[in-house]
């Protein structure tokens, strides 16, 4: 990858205006030898009609044979190397939700879960209760007091929610406590280096106190702590780039990305058709618009083909003439990785990517597929070089060397 | 590249089985204008059936533009970055006879060669004097006696030896003695450090006796030393990525690479059918085979264009049908380096590969060919991504990042 400093140092102000549309895991696999993907068993004739004025390809959120997290796969999509910059899910989540992480506190993402007698985990999600339910309990939560820390819980959505301590000395170099299997007992944050051990010794004491406090009130009798890690501090999109940058995103993890690269989060609602009214209410206002829809992630993991299929002709149908109506300078349509139906998971496999422009010498594509962008001119490529083509394609990058 | 430590921390335990069959000097070249290569000359439907439900591309072993020698190419194939571990050959060969070597050895590749009354060399291969003439001769030199270090004369195969010095103290950091041309006398081992010094010292002191020894033994009255390097201590293939991995190998150069990474080297014949009856023997003891055919290089360094598309049509017919009969979850066919009749020798063309698994997502590349790979969706990459590559399809990554 071209490193984000010599991007950086070529920056020249413009007004022309990029919308970056994520379809969560778009990428796919046939479900069957010989078939067809989701992306190339839809029916898009916006998607390609873009295709085909424009140049694509794949890429590969983090590199060939890694299946990426969603957090590092963003990171990548906006230009930052997710190998130098990987950030724990506590902090995405507090971010998702608007807490207003500082440089020092340490965020962890909660679950409520479901324990037996004996302490063993028999529901990792605690009969998936709702975000009412949760609040409910967070309530019960909040008056835990650490010695010389802050501690502050918010609800997230259903049975998931946010624990940060703030205080001086802290550490993010934590392990998780969610064993991942249901049968076994919740595990001790542990230290990854002895200038956590004080931090792990925090985390502990307020597990302990949550246990008792939760123990009756099933199904929701104790919890779990992920992704344990300190805000990164990452310089902003406009530092870097010169762009003021928004985000129209419904579900809090990919709002919390946003907001690490500060970007603005619009309040939008949970329709892909009220994302596409948020996007034309500030289209004014912005340089950069990152437009996040998640259903198309959510159906390959669900293994759900056709849902796939169908939401991808949904957006076609909605949100690319939206996009298109406002005549942006660079369109660019991709996912943040695969997630096949037939793996009910996110994958390795690179990414279909779509740019437009004016300017992006369209290729022989025409149509957005698998199959057409591993035939595009734009190559295989990281997906650190997104951001790079972006730029340069809406002409607010100069000339490197004389 | 992605560095094997993130690589090594994504591996999961699974009872998958990956082969990796290596057909060495694969790629090539036309022999006049528009003609086809000898992979695109072959019949070979096998290999276009595998690459039709396969996924295709083209890969560089070290570098676009770089000519591969054999060690590092198969390094780079195991995953192991050919620039930051430069190998001596004196170590591949050592290791490729079976010879034990330590640590702190520094093992020299041998060749007997042929000099003149003035001490010019006249045959570097000393007319190619057989196995047996050369363990008679290395009878002679094994008395050769050095202050403080044991010496050991290992004979490989036709005119050609090793030569290892174990002692405390000594430094691979030496310069090859044969000057590459006739009518030139050897060189002198230089030390490339003062480090060296002594070592450079010890290894002409040796070659000093071998001289006197061999003086009236016509062909092979002289000898010299090439690639002299210590054992990187290279962690094993099992320490990184979690496999049990066996090789399948003739030539000792390719068991030397194969033990190098950790590898089980199998006892096998020297004919293709000999290979697949050893892996077949072999099938369930590992997760990783490592199948190497030597004989598609032998023709295109021959420049016998007809002989290396007999040599593939032969591998299409035998060895890749033994493979796709055993089931394994990933196959993957491609070449070390491509070594063209046309140019008499390895050259720097990428390599054709194909990867099959039950996940690959098929490209539409219907041939294994450098035509069919160049339009494949794996697209050109270089040679240490085929690992994870192979990892990934045979769900052996968990997903990086939260």
């Amino acid at each position: 990858m071209t490193s984000q400093k010599i991007i950086s140092e070529l920056v020249v102000p413009n007004t022309t205006k990029i919308v970056l549309l994520v379809l969560d895991g778009l990428g796919g696999a046939p479900m069957h030898p010989g078939g067809l993907t989701a992306l190339e068993s839809a029916h898009t004739p916006h998607l390609d009609a873009l295709a085909t004025h424009g140049i694509c390809g794949l890429h590969d959120p983090i590199a060939p044979g890694v299946t990426p997290g969603s957090g590092p796969a963003h990171l990548a999509l906006f230009g930052y190397d997710p190998l130098q910059h990987q950030i724990g899910r506590g902090v995405l989540e507090s971010l998702g939700i608007g807490f207003d992480l500082q440089t020092d506190d340490v965020a962890a993402r909660g679950n409520f879960c479901t324990v037996d007698e004996n302490g063993l985990i028999t529901d990792r999600r605690a009969g998936r209760i709702s975000t009412e339910k949760a609040t409910e309990l967070i309530e019960l939560l909040r008056p835990i007091t650490l010695p010389d820390v802050q501690t502050f819980v918010e609800p997230v959505k259903d049975y998931r929610f946010v624990l940060v301590l703030r205080g001086d000395g802290l550490s993010g170099s934590l392990t998780e406590t969610d064993p991942q299997k249901l049968g076994a007992a919740p595990l001790s944050v542990e230290a990854l280096s002895s200038e956590a051990e004080q931090t792990a010794a925090l985390f502990n004491q307020w597990i302990s106190r949550a246990r008792e406090i939760l123990a009756d009130l099933q199904p929701a009798n104790m919890v779990t702590l992920r992704g344990l890690d300190k805000n990164p501090g990452l310089p902003s999109m406009e530092e870097i780039y010169g762009l003021r940058a928004a985000a129209i995103a419904a579900y809090p993890m990919y709002r919390g990305a946003a907001r690490l690269v500060g970007m603005d989060v619009l309040s939008t609602g949970e329709t892909i058709e009220e994302e596409a009214d948020t996007l034309r209410t500030h289209w004014t206002e912005y340089d950069f618009f990152f437009v996040h829809v998640k259903k198309t992630d959510s159906a390959g993991e669900d293994g759900n083909f056709e849902q796939k299929i169908a939401i991808i002709e949904h957006v076609d149908e909605t949100l690319v003439p939206a996009i298109v109506e406002l005549r942006p300078d660079v369109a660019i349509v991709t996912g943040d990785h695969s997630t096949p139906a037939l793996l009910r998971s996110h994958s390795w496999h690179p990414v279909p990517i779509l740019l437009w422009s004016e300017y992006c010498r369209a290729d022989a594509t025409n149509e957005f597929s698998e199959r057409g962008c591993a035939r595009g001119a734009l190559g295989r490529f990281p997906a650190t070089d997104i951001m790079p083509l972006a730029l340069a394609n809406a002409l607010r990058l100069a000339k490197f060397g004389a």
